[in-house]
């Protein structure tokens, strides 16, 4: 049936959480689109129970074959998180991407259900003034390229919180009660981190309070002691903690644990929106943060120069087209095979303290190692002349010299 | 006269600490090419009173005339360190280059002095294995191309600390009691930084001990309640701590007192230096790494996304030229160009709490923000069309799904 | 008044051609809008008398302070083609900006006129489907960002050449005879290059017919024996040729006669557009084609390395930049900051060879010659010391040994 | 035994030419280490007869199992001349690197003979002022980094002509008469290219005299009528000339006839080289200009945008790293990953246009096209709604508007 957009839809896969906003738009798509909805609903970490939103979906009539739940953490970590931190990714310097980065996993599952269910739509509870309706419609796009897609919140009338909680009171839409009033704040989680942003966050120069952290301790509330922890690498990838192998989510979550203990991980700053505006976010990533500066440091010994520094370059155009939802375009996998070509040295064991907030290393080894006491010595050597370095000098300094002699005869 | 080299000399300037190490330089320059020594000592905030230095020089025969002793803080500070931090600068991710930025100064008065004082060539105590022979002497040939060079330590025989102590016995050079024995590191500092590397640091597994340190507190030992101070940026250079207007050298010393205070700033890493080996660095720079972190903040509320998407993927670029010397070159003049062009905005205060540690940005104003609340807010707005995210994303999405069908048609 | 987009619109400034398009577009601003029309017609040598196009606008009811018509061409090639062609641009490694260029000036004066006569609207004649909405309306944005912009082909239901023509003589348009038909493809001329696109043109695999060029004689009816040219750069920008100082639309002009009397500079091509799709353009760039191999030339002996390859790399994102329509971001302010900064000491005189659609460079000389013949020669030399090369290869050959030690060794 | 160099040297593999230098350096590396040596010489498409070389190995008294012959051709344009042309590759905007890219070759090769022969170093016949150097030595290292290097041009005295000649007729080595003067130019020829550089195309304000050339006939002496030609490409290398499928020797070959019949591929520059200066070369690549025009037109129309403009980026770097003999570093090898991945869909068949001295495309056709005419076309379209810009344009827009708010309030 034909909806708000003109849309003619039989059956939509919804990305559904089970919370009021996305139930609210089950409800809508049912009634704006008369079509057969099903709903997708994915654990990636964000640490809630999955059932009560089956219940949910069956409450608002959702048939049981049309209610489908993942455990997609796994895949999140090992295909998704990992590839990303083999590039050490960073947004702007400083933001590690935990929501861009599980977008276009929910995107290629959400399709792949469509595709199995024969849907010719799906939905999303993205706003419209978001990277996320990107990110999502980016990914929908390339993997399939009709799809129809659905982002109420660009086309309802009902983007006022009041408006909200009427249409679900009249369409018996059940209310948890904290969720009546304004949230001071939304978030997203996933096993990679938690975000805040929004509302009393919006001014940029008020510290976010304390009590709204979730996964880490304030640095002053950590242990006065330090944890050391060692993380070993394959490829560039984690794959055990202290000498203990792990799956990949396992070991996130380990990290996680360690992080989040040790107050490590927060962060506060002001991003560069897709859309076009800058906005506020609050990040708790203490797994992650722990895990760049283990792979920098494990790459400090494994990884030439020349790729380390040409990875360097290329890796803010990379989180660029993470952020802004091009996880597969075809220059993000063309960036991709640059990077996983550099990680099959990156192996070894970095070693790490944690204490407060900070994350340091002081330590690492590796089979593969580059770094060469015997070269660095201060002691006399037998394998590196120091004479050549003369020449080194006066070769790279040639056209220097012309320069300045070119200058001084004009 | 003819030295080691080959070279005739008649007038050397050399670059000056006072220490043993140049104190034999020296002697080894008057005896090796029988020329006129000059001397030339400058203050970069290293910490070390200057008039031994002095002394020294005198008692070493050196006539007062061609003693040159300089203050070049503010110098180093305003044309240097600061047009450094405009590019959010970081080499290999990690390091802050308080080493690297201080070369190209030393080099362009030695070259000033060197001109002033009719000398025919330079030279320096840097060893053939390291980055600042190249920095130094890409200085010198960039800002005189037709400078002679002594490298004495790619030069002599005296490549062991028993034969460099024996021959300042020989030339009654005197020698601080503890310099007799092996240093367990060597260590250069200025007013960015003191870095730490060699002997007992070469291991890279083991970590450095505490008592090493003299910049900062270890985190443990840092006061157990935060402190909060306000960094006021003007065309992208800090001027004011907690509103007090402050000369550039100043304002940095203070940096310092209160990173060192607070524990920040310390970092153990291993690079890859420009003549080809890995090694390993310890190194404290508090005030930097509060700039840096106050830096980037002001930058993100008042630059625009795409010059600051530019600015990074340049940086790593920008900061391998200061690292590998090149700060006299035309690309770095180009990119300074370009970088400084995007300052003119970046205006403002950023509020930072420091704590064991950490440096966390909590707040950042500015008379240029381009942070707009009004179109960031989840309430109805006038100012944005949700509904223009739509079309943003399908021109957006076009190529990928055109990709998509020609992928399914094949 | 409320037109077809909601739009409230008292007056707009219309980039007005005279041509049968953009006068259906006047009538139909005049119409729909109910608002007052501002028309503006630039001279950006496209060869084209635009006095008709004044008699137009008043036989369509236009008040004489109303019409503009403005020489833009002095401004056109010293302010936008000179500063793109600083960086030896190309789209796509061949296409030289013709249009894209052009556009920004367009959308600038036509600010500058509703700055100047109080309009709140601007109107273009640019189809939804291509690049030069993008350009039109960025520029407009850039330069006042409450501007109100009607894009009429995204708005009206004229969409098919016989609607359009319909609507022409229900209105009293004036329908030049050869218009009524479908045009083969359609044009864009200005000083720099004229363009053919779409119908005709739109099958990739069938080639060009020879009468539809314009500027150029083919290859094969140039004449038989060279022209030899000498093209003087002062700080980038050519000044002279063959010795005669022209002012830069005369030196443009002139280089279209040579270029186009010697069949040089037409290009056949497929492109990305901005908007997502691929499209196949023919261009005619006479002039151009000969100034990017003279500019080229010119900085090949008197740019240094480093500046030069920096420059090479950052230009195909300038060209996107500039294709894409962002001639007034800051990023495209900050790459120009770069490039200009490059550029003093490019002057000297090129010379080349026309000759049946090959431009062919044979001589550079300058004052300010990076190039010396001392250094280069086989002959035995004083200034460089080939023994040098061996420490320049050694040094940089030491990770790649490391490299090489290491693998052997796993 | 130990030569100039100091260096003990058993065996030698020399990379020998048959020619008079390569003939001198035989006998000089025999003199001076009283080693062994090994001959290579390669068949590079260079147009010469090997077996001379044989013989004249022979006469100086090399044994036979010490003389490597190898017919490397096909290896040449396969592994070497196709990967680098998937990168439409140029050094500095105009050179097709037919020199650089045929050293990594001979360097490989001669280590392989060397690890096979068990000889402990190798020689080439580049002088020290060259890239050759570089490029041979890098390749050496990086394959073998224990490897001895002889270099004789920089350890000899026999660097002018006269002593050359003297000491060839010293030590009976045959002269070809005309050797005996002095060349007016050096060349340097392979499948890919011929080159000319030196003595008396050292001033670069000469234009080069016509019977210089060897590969192509001039613009002017070119057939009158053109000459099409069609491409056929498979995963960006091509495969068929004309439907006639051809290895990628055979078809290099056939291209550079057609090439060299038409006047085409003739490049007259001024390069900066590795070691420092600047210098004058003149180029023959008939078929490489051909195959760089056909290529970029094959990925015209089956390359994302993305990924092509992502690979304009990174052209000018990697032809950096080719002509500075980085070929086998870890960074050349990842951004070739990169390259090499973008390629799959590089399929199809492209139409040229020869014709004194130009290469126009005239059609290129894929099964992979992403061209589409129905979303081109001007006419009425379903598949592209023209209303979806008008978001695209404002949302790209919003950060120069808010710029310019900001700028406005200030």
């Amino acid at each position: 049936m034909s909806g708000a957009s003109g849309k003619q839809i039989k059956k939509v896969v919804l990305a559904y959480s089970g919370g009021l906003d996305t139930s609210v738009i089950l409800k809508w798509l049912q009634e704006t689109y008369q079509c057969e909805v099903v709903t997708f609903t994915a654990d990636l970490g964000q640490g809630e129970e999955l059932e009560p939103a089956r219940k949910k979906a069956e409450l608002l009539g959702i048939k049981p074959e049309n209610i489908f739940i993942d455990d997609l953490r796994e895949e999140f970590v090992r295909d998704f998180v990992f590839p990303m931190f083999r590039a050490n990714t960073l947004y702007e310097g400083t933001y590690l991407l935990g929501t861009s980065i599980a977008r276009p996993l929910i995107a290629k599952r959400q399709i792949e259900i469509a595709n199995q269910v024969g849907a010719d739509a799906v939905a999303h509870g993205a706003t419209g003034k978001g990277n996320d309706q990107v990110r999502f419609e980016l990914g929908y796009y390339a993997l399939r390229p009709d799809i129809k897609i659905i982002a109420p919140w660009r086309e309802w009338d009902l983007n006022s919180r009041t408006r909200l909680i009427d249409y679900a009171e009249k369409n018996q839409i059940p209310i948890a009660k904290d969720k009546r009033g304004e949230a001071p704040y939304s978030t997203d989680a996933n096993l990679l981190h938690i975000s805040y942003e929004g509302k009393a966050l919006e001014d940029p120069w008020v510290e976010p309070f304390e009590d709204m952290y979730t996964r880490s301790v304030a640095p002053e509330k950590a242990p006065d002691t330090p944890t050391y922890v060692e993380v070993e690498f394959k490829r560039g990838d984690a794959v055990a903690i202290d000498g203990k192998a792990l799956s990949p989510a396992a070991l996130l979550t380990e990290l996680n644990r360690l992080g989040g203990e040790n107050g490590i991980g927060r962060l506060d700053l002001v991003e560069n929106r897709y859309v076009g505006m800058k906005s506020r976010g609050v990040y708790e990533t203490p797994g992650g943060t722990i895990l760049l500066a283990a792979h920098r440091a494990m790459e400090s010994i494994t990884l030439d120069r020349g790729a380390g520094h040409l990875k360097d370059e290329l890796m803010p155009r990379y989180a660029e087209l993470i952020y802004c939802g091009y996880w597969f375009s075809p220059e993000r996998l063309a960036l991709q095979a640059l990077i996983d070509q550099t990680q099959e040295t990156v192996n070894g064991v970095v070693r790490l303290k944690l204490f407060k907030g900070n994350v340091t290393v002081v330590g690492r080894k590796s089979p593969n190692s580059l770094y060469r006491m015997d070269y660095v010595t201060f002691e006399e050597d037998s394998v590196y002349n120091q004479k050549d370095a003369e020449g080194f000098i006066k070769l790279n300094a040639l056209r220097l010299r012309l320069g300045a002699m070119a200058r001084a005869k004009v």
